[in-house]
């Protein structure tokens, strides 16, 4: 296993050890059990709180600061934070505005932060839980019901991270401005060679020296065929044609109501881009490409994109979502309005992205 | 090959068009011959600029902005560029302050840049070339006379692009800051698996499944030995002790003096690192290795450090000068005095570096 490890079984802590050292001005790491959390909470702020399983750094522990998050729960490698780190995390940054969840639609992450939720609304800290669910490649995967949660995901966490932050707003406009974001936002990646979780000491999966794997998970999971290597072009119509010309999906979410006290079920349903969309693009980096191959991907994206009437009027090119060392492309595009542009805009100071101050 | 390329011979002509799509607010790109530059450009400010072979991304290319260099120019994968590059984008950038090359201690490179210097100066453009030759691991390697230079070139176009931007430093007084940073500056990497140059096809040097080479150089140069697999703790402090505990090292320099109008040549010592030191650390991800592994990297290093009575002040941890996928680790340590940590703390808005603006 060719990775930079001590006791695979240490993995994570250590690496938290290593965040906290490096970031011990922003963020501050709690270990039993883990969060990460931001050191200084403006009082009255909602409190923007996200999670998961790690190996998908800098997501999430890496986005916790000023004008993001306020704090993250890292699981085991792909592995399904547990309730209480996220009600631990909830009580630790709530300032008096309420718990914002930004949750990734995997099954374990859906169930545990549902869990919390519910503690923390019972416990009298008013908390809403939003879904990401954005990737158009396959419905109902290995650990999904529906869509996965994938690259929206980084987007939502610094456009809503900024409104909670500058925009000042409150819990129930915040959960508005997410759920816009998710059903604006669409991903798919495609993956090169596979990763291999350190415990596990061998490859998630097998791909073979002339094989690619388009709509990959990021945990590995299969995606929607296995072809023949291709170019990047070619790589980057697949992936950005299938996100452009996705139809309308609609689905049930399930939200916690504040008002009722309860939860709600409703449903939500993604518009198509259509030409004249101003949009964000992300080329991102599975953990092992490096950012050399993204600019040739993002070349031809810029093309297609304009072939198809979509304006770029933003972009994020690098590492924001990776499955540990797997080479791969993630391609994220995400209709904006002038609310969201303005919050993307805003300033953010975290370890892994940083602006305007 | 595993890689996002089209045709292989167009891979760099191909980043540099997505770049220029990506960041055209902030970098122009020419591309006959090749060079990125800073759009807009202060007048009478000091022209810093770098070059070398591709792969590194995204040294040098992404580090053109405001604040750091106003221009960049690419070889081919692993290849100097051509004088006729740094002529250009010298005359293109000179804005009446004369024009700083920071040059990668290679045979191609260092000979390169001197072409250009003597052509810049003939033309009455003042134009002084500093090195970087930092890397402790080897003396004399595959096409080196001397250290070859690594990651100290990343610190070295933060500080010194800050100086010549906000600090509106004269020319030589910029050269003075360079120097000074290269002398405190020391770097040695390792890699874990070879990387891959487009139009070779193959790696460009093989690795046995249980082996790792310590003091591996940005081009799969042969580093100072190789040896079966280690931990992460085992493997930093390879790294950390063989540049904390480097001894003082001498070689003679070549520059253009401007006032004579000729070359000089002078002898420079690097000062060993000496408890109560205050450093900038940089983990640095070889292209291949995700950020995860770097924290599990820089949480030993920080432990060793403060055993020798170092203390990190700063640090960058993430994929800043890269050999394509390569997986592996540099370090870097610079010793820093009032005036580097002013000019590190400066603002600065690159595709690949930004905070403050």
């Amino acid at each position: 296993m060719k990775k930079l490890v001590n006791r695979p079984e240490d993995f994570v802590r250590e690496m938290l050890e290593g965040m906290e050292k490096a970031h011990g001005d922003l963020i501050g790491v709690n270990y039993e059990p883990r969060y990460i959390y931001r050191k200084e909470m403006p009082q009255g702020k909602v409190a923007v709180i996200s999670g998961g399983g790690s190996g998908h750094e800098p997501m999430h522990g890496g986005f916790v600061g000023i004008g993001m998050l306020d704090a993250a729960c890292p699981g085991e490698v792909f592995t399904s934070p547990t309730p209480d780190q996220m009600y631990e995390a909830g009580k630790k940054v709530h300032a008096g505005g309420g718990v914002l969840f930004i949750v990734k639609n995997y099954s374990g992450d859906v169930m545990n932060f549902e869990m919390a939720t519910e503690m923390l609304n019972m416990e009298g800290i008013p908390t809403i839980n939003v879904l990401v669910d954005d990737d158009v490649a396959v419905k109902d995967s290995l650990y999904t019901q529906g869509r996965r949660g994938t690259g929206t995901t980084v987007l939502m966490e610094k456009i809503v991270g900024a409104a909670a932050e500058w925009g000042k707003y409150d819990l129930k406009r915040l959960a508005d401005l997410a759920r816009k974001v998710n059903v604006n936002g669409r991903s798919m990646g495609m993956a090169l060679t596979p990763c291999t979780v350190p415990t596990a000491g061998k490859p998630t999966f097998e791909l073979g020296e002339d094989e690619m794997e388009i709509g990959i998970g990021i945990h590995g999971e299969p995606g929607r065929y296995r072809e023949p290597l291709a170019t990047a072009d070619e790589i980057t119509e697949r992936l950005a044609l299938a996100i452009i010309e996705d139809g309308p999906y609609t689905r049930t979410v399930k939200e916690w109501d504040l008002d009722a006290g309860g939860w709600k079920e409703f449903e939500l349903t993604d518009p198509p881009f259509q030409p004249g969309d101003h949009v964000i693009a992300m080329v991102n980096s599975m953990g092992g490409t490096p950012v050399s191959e993204l600019y040739v991907v993002y070349r031809k994206l810029h093309e297609i994109c304009e072939k198809k009437g979509l304006t770029i009027v933003r972009n994020l090119i690098g590492a924001y979502i990776t499955s540990l060392e797997m080479q791969g492309v993630m391609i994220t595009l995400l209709k904006v309005d002038d609310e969201i542009l303005e919050m993307w805009d805003k300033p953010v100071k975290t370890p892994a992205l940083r602006w305007g101050m």
